[in-house]
């Protein structure tokens, strides 16, 4: 019998790139080359940062519009052709324009068989709520060959409820494109932001690979913190201080997602108190 | 006109000590001996480690029972003394004793005025569950001349619920007594518990202070990770790695915790979306 792959290794790899804002083609074109790298090493998982292809400091809602596309357009195609010529699964953001016009900050899920799962961003950073209209949906779960997967977007990862939501629905491994305004930080600390995804892996005991950016845009500097990080909540891989555009991959054994126990006696799902949390929601 | 305390720089500590199972006399002095060297470096708020007096690895329920006390026992005595003498709060761990012989894993907050409020830990590690009955209630946030204070203890750090609980309840500090079982982590790397202490910080922009021990018991080590992290996320001040007893210090402007903005136009706790967080509760 063979071991389901969700209890071999599977190396994950988040895509470091280099965006400009208002240059759609040269954006999906390093994405694409940056995934090209990643499976060259062995890649069978591949994030993207979020909003790849547009970029992200847009000047109007005008501009976001002109950079949005369709679910089924350029970036959903293009990725679903790299995942097939290397046997992929790849995770991207992009400015979603639906038919009637709405625009969302989306990212998509896609292996060789095409579009697996859209997920909508709920809790929308500063200026996104100009220019997007928020998801109201929770990620779905993905069943795929090397485990199960889910999808969020960068500011989410702040919000340890969303997180848990996901961790109960079963997700081994959570896909973040992720674009974190903000200069990077020195003193060798590491940026809170990646603390907070060390969290919300730990918290659950699952695996989270954020994908940030770099390329300053129209003066915004990026905190470039890709990580991936195990459920023990350290970073397994991570981008190095520089900033620099890079590819970071890291061997993940995903079926270790599937173990919740903290301790002999402690499982961090089952020991939670939900009959106590009823502020919590409204 | 005086600005308010809460505007004020605070001195906040936390007192790593080593503590010994079935040596109560012993631990207290030792905590108490640790608040005065607090109170002298100029502290106004004092965090003591989980089950002070009694330690922590019981062989037994037996033993455990034989080391509780009652809420108004020599801890909270002891605690209330140094407080009314130095003029602090106070927050420190204990086996609590009620009237009817149940055990709880309790924390005290005292101040010059006594008792201001007990909170009984919700979330029970390991073994905890074989001596101890769990609490059902949330933390109280206490309105001290400081600034809004709260309780919690160890393990419930690693629920990012309970400290959305507290941060939406309007804490400055949260005070959280611990016991880290575990070997201390090598090679730089922040361990995990402080990890979840900061993404709790950060994500409700408040102050942690928690207060680990050290001390070897029964073939138990400990993490010896205590820190005081501020609403950016980042530690004030924390621990040597060395695992020695020590007193960390950090001064905190513990108003700076009622503002929840995380950027111009986001607030960490307006930004949440609880309509959709349904799955949490049950």
């Amino acid at each position: 019998m063979t071991a389901p792959a969700v209890d071999a290794a599977t190396t994950v790899a988040v895509c470091q790139v280099a965006l400009a804002v208002g240059h759609p083609e040269e954006n999906l074109a390093r994405g694409l080359a940056a995934v090209e790298r990643a499976a060259a090493r062995g890649a069978r998982v591949v994030v993207l940062p979020e909003l790849l292809r547009s970029g992200y400091v847009f000047d109007s809602p005008a501009e976001a519009r002109s950079l949005a596309e369709p679910l089924d357009g350029p970036t959903t195609t293009a990725l679903t052709g790299v995942a097939r010529r290397h046997g992929l699964v790849v995770a991207a953001g992009l400015a979603e324009r639906a038919d009637d016009g709405t625009l969302r900050n989306s990212a998509v899920l896609v292996d060789p068989t095409g579009l697996r799962t859209v997920y909508r961003k709920v809790h929308l950073w500063d200026r996104e709520s100009e220019f997007f209209v928020p998801g109201d949906q929770p990620p779905q779960v993905v069943e795929t060959d090397l485990g199960r997967l889910a999808l969020v977007i960068c500011y989410d990862l702040e919000f340890p409820e969303w997180m848990r939501l996901v961790g109960l629905a079963g997700a081994d491994l959570v896909c973040a494109p992720t674009n974190w305004p903000g200069p990077r930080r020195g003193g060798g600390e590491r940026p809170v932001e990646v603390v907070q995804v060390q969290a919300g892996a730990a918290a659950n005991r699952m695996f989270v690979a954020a994908c940030d950016r770099t390329g300053p845009e129209r003066g915004v500097e990026w905190v470039a913190g890709s990580a991936v990080v195990g459920p023990d909540g350290y970073p397994l891989a991570e981008a190095t201080a520089d900033g620099s555009e890079q590819v970071v991959v890291a061997n993940c054994r995903l079926g270790q997602a599937r173990d919740k126990r903290g301790s002999a006696r402690n499982h961090v799902h089952a020991d939670r108190r939900p009959e106590l949390y009823g502020p919590l929601v409204g």
